[in-house]
C-alpha cells in the first residue's frame, strides 16, 4: 500500500517535473539570432554586435524567467517532499498551478517590451498582477498538500504554521506592487525583484524544514 | 519477473506523462505578446490595455485546451493505475490515443477562431466531432487496458463493468453534439463544457475505484 | 552494484523516452488551423472546410511521422529491456539513433511536401535515404546493445543472432526503394510503407523475445 | 532516511533530464523544409535539390549542437553519479547549467550564419565567449557537487584532485579560442572542435571513475 501510494506521488512529481522542465526549456526559443537590416553577406562585426546589444531586453527577459520558473520548481519541489497521498483536490490544485507557471513567459514579456514606453505603467500593472494569481496558486496548493490526509505526519503544527504564514504573505504584496505601478514601474520591478530574492532565500528554510 | 514487469509500465508512463506534459506546454506557445498597430514607442496605457483584451479567444482557448488535457492526464493516469502489464495490443491503443491528444489545441483554435463567424456551425461541428475520435481512443485504451491478462487481479467484474459503461458513453454524446451545431454551434459548445465538467468529476469516481 | 548499474539504465531510458516524447509532440505543431484568404469574419462553412480539406497532405505527413516515431519508440523500448549495463559505446550509439530520430519529420515533410509536383522522385528517394540512415543508426545500436558485458547474460545465442539478423535488413531494403524513386515514386512509398507494417509486427515478435 | 536523499537526487536528475532532451529536441525545430523560389507545383528535381543543398550550414549547425548538448548530457550523468545528497547550493549551480545549455543554440546559429560574411571574427569570438561562461557553470557545478558533505563517501582526494583538474581547463582555453578570433575565425572553430573531441574523450575516463 505504502508503495502503491509512493509509485502515485511519483507519478504526479514526474508530469508536473515535464511541465516545469519543458516551460523552462521553451524560453530559450526566444533567443533568437539578429536579423540585420541591410544584407548579411555585408554584415560587418560593429552591425552583429549592435544586433546583439539591442535585443538585450530579451535576454533580460529570459534570464528573469527562467529563474522565476527555476525557483518555482524548487518551492514545488520542497512542497512534495512533504507529500505522502494524492488525491483529487491536490491534483487539481497542482494543475492550476502547473498552467500558472507556463504562462509566466507572457507578463515578462509585456513588461519587458513596455517597460521604456508609456504603457510602462500598465504592463508592470500587469506583471505583478500576474502572480498574484500565481503566489494564490501556491497557496492552494500547499492548503491541498499540508492537510493531514496528504502530507507526511512526521510534521508539527508549528511547522505547518510556519509554512502558511510564508506562502500567505505573496499575494497581498504583489497585488500592492501591481497598483503601485502606477506611482512608479521602478518601483514595481524593484519590489518583485526583491521577492524573487526572498523566494530564493526561502528554498532554503523550507528545503530544512522538509528534511525533519 | 512482477519488479521487471513493474518497470515496463512505468516506461510506457513516463513516455505517456511526457508527451501529455510537452502538450500542455505547447499550449502556452499560443499565449503571445499583442502586437500594437502603431509605434510601439508611443503604446499608450489604453492601446496596451486594449490589445490584451483584444486577445481574449485565444486565452479561452489556452485554458480550454489546458484543462481538457490534463483531465485526459488524470485519466490516463488512473488507468494506469489498474494496469499490471504491457503488451503490443495497450502499447498501440495508448499510441492512438497520445495522437489525439497532442492534436487537441487544433480543434479548440478551430472553434475559438470561428466561432463568431458565420463558419461556427462547421468549426464547432469540427471541435465536437474531433471529441468523437478522442473519446473512441479512450474507450479502446480502456478495452485493451481493462482484459484479465493486463489489469491488476483484486478488480472485481463489477468494477470493470462500470468503468465500461462510463467510458461507453463518450462517442455517442460528441457525435450528437456535432450534428446538434448545425442547430446552434452554443449547443454545442455547452454540451462539450458540460461532458468536461462530468470528465473532471468521473476522476474522483475511478480515483476511488483504483485506489481499491 | 547491481542496483547502480540498473539506475544508470534507467536514467539513460528516461533521457531517450523524453526525446521521444517530446520529438513525437512537436509534430503536431504542424497541424495548424487553415488561415483563409477572404476576411475571416465573413469565413463560410464551405471555406473553413475547403480550407481544412485542402491542409490534407499537412494531416497525412502528421500521422506517418507520429507512427514511425512511436514504432521507433517500441522498438528502442524492447532493445533496452535486454540491456542491463551501458557503457560509452552505447551512450554515443544511442545518441547517434536519437539525433536521427529528432529529424525524422524534416524527410516526411519533404515526401509530403513535392509528392505532387516533378520534384517527386527527388524527394521520395530522399526520404527512404534518409532511411538508410536511420536503419544504420538502429543496427549499430543493436551491436552496442547485444554485446556480451552490457546485455542480460540470459539471452541465448540463437536470440542475438536472430536480432542482428532482423534489423540488418532494414539499411540495403530503404537503399533499394531510394534507388527505386527515379522508376516510380510511388513504388517508393509503397515500399516504406510495407517496411513500416513490418516493423510494427516485428515489436510483437521482439516482445516476446525480450520477456524471456 | 538514505532512500528519501535517493528520490531527492532522482527527481533533479529527472528534471535535468527533461531540459536536457527538450533542449536538444527544439534543435530540430531549425531543420526546415527548403522553401522554392519558383512555384512549387513546378519544382523540379535540380531545384529541391539546389534547396536542400543551400541550408548546409543549417544542418552542420544542427548536427555540431546536437553533439555539444549530448556531451554536456553525459558529463552531467556522471557527475550525478557521485552525488548522494542535493542541498541549496548544488541546486543552483545545476539551475545555472541548465540555462547556459538551453541557450547553445544560439551561439552555435550565430557563428553558421556569419561565418562567411565579414563579421566572422566577432561571431566566432561570441560562440567562444559563450563557451567560456558554459565551462564556468561546469566548473561551479563541479565544486557543488564534490563536497564532501555531498558526494559519495568512496571518492578518493586523488580521484576529487582529477576531476577539479579536468574541468579547470575548459574556461581560458575557450577564453583563448575567443580572443584568437580577431586573428583567425578558422583556429577559434578548430580549437572549438578539438575540445569538443577532448570533452568526448573525458566521458569516457569520466564514466570509469565514477563507476568506482
Amino acid at each position: 500500500m505504502a508503495r502503491a501510494e509512493e509509485k502515485d506521488t511519483g507519478r504526479l512529481e514526474a508530469f508536473s517535473d515535464g511541465v516545469f522542465a519543458f516551460a523552462i526549456t521553451l524560453l530559450a526559443l526566444d533567443v533568437k539570432l539578429p536579423h540585420l537590416a541591410g544584407q548579411e553577406a555585408e554584415a560587418s562585426a560593429a552591425s552583429l554586435l549592435n544586433g546583439l546589444r539591442h535585443d538585450w531586453p530579451n535576454y533580460l527577459a529570459f534570464i528573469t524567467s527562467f529563474f522565476s520558473i527555476f525557483i518555482m520548481w524548487v518551492h514545488h519541489h520542497n512542497l512534495f517532499r512533504l507529500v505522502r497521498r494524492v488525491d483529487t483536490r491536490l491534483l487539481f490544485a497542482n494543475g492550476f498551478l502547473l498552467m500558472m507557471v507556463t504562462v509566466v513567459p507572457f507578463p515578462s514579456a509585456v513588461a519587458a517590451e513596455y517597460f521604456r514606453t508609456p504603457a510602462a505603467p500598465a504592463a508592470c500593472a500587469f506583471y505583478a498582477g500576474y502572480f498574484v494569481f500565481v503566489g494564490l496558486a501556491f497557496y492552494l496548493l500547499l492548503l491541498a498538500a499540508l492537510r493531514r490526509t496528504v502530507c507526511s505526519s512526521k510534521l508539527t503544527n508549528e511547522t505547518l504554521h510556519r509554512y502558511r504564514a510564508g506562502y500567505r504573505l505573496g499575494p497581498p504584496i504583489y497585488f500592492a506592487a501591481s497598483v503601485l505601478a502606477y506611482v512608479s514601474p521602478w518601483l514595481t520591478m524593484g519590489i518583485c525583484t526583491a521577492l524573487w530574492i526572498m523566494w530564493a532565500a526561502m528554498t532554503r528554510m523550507t528545503a530544512t524544514e522538509s528534511s525533519l
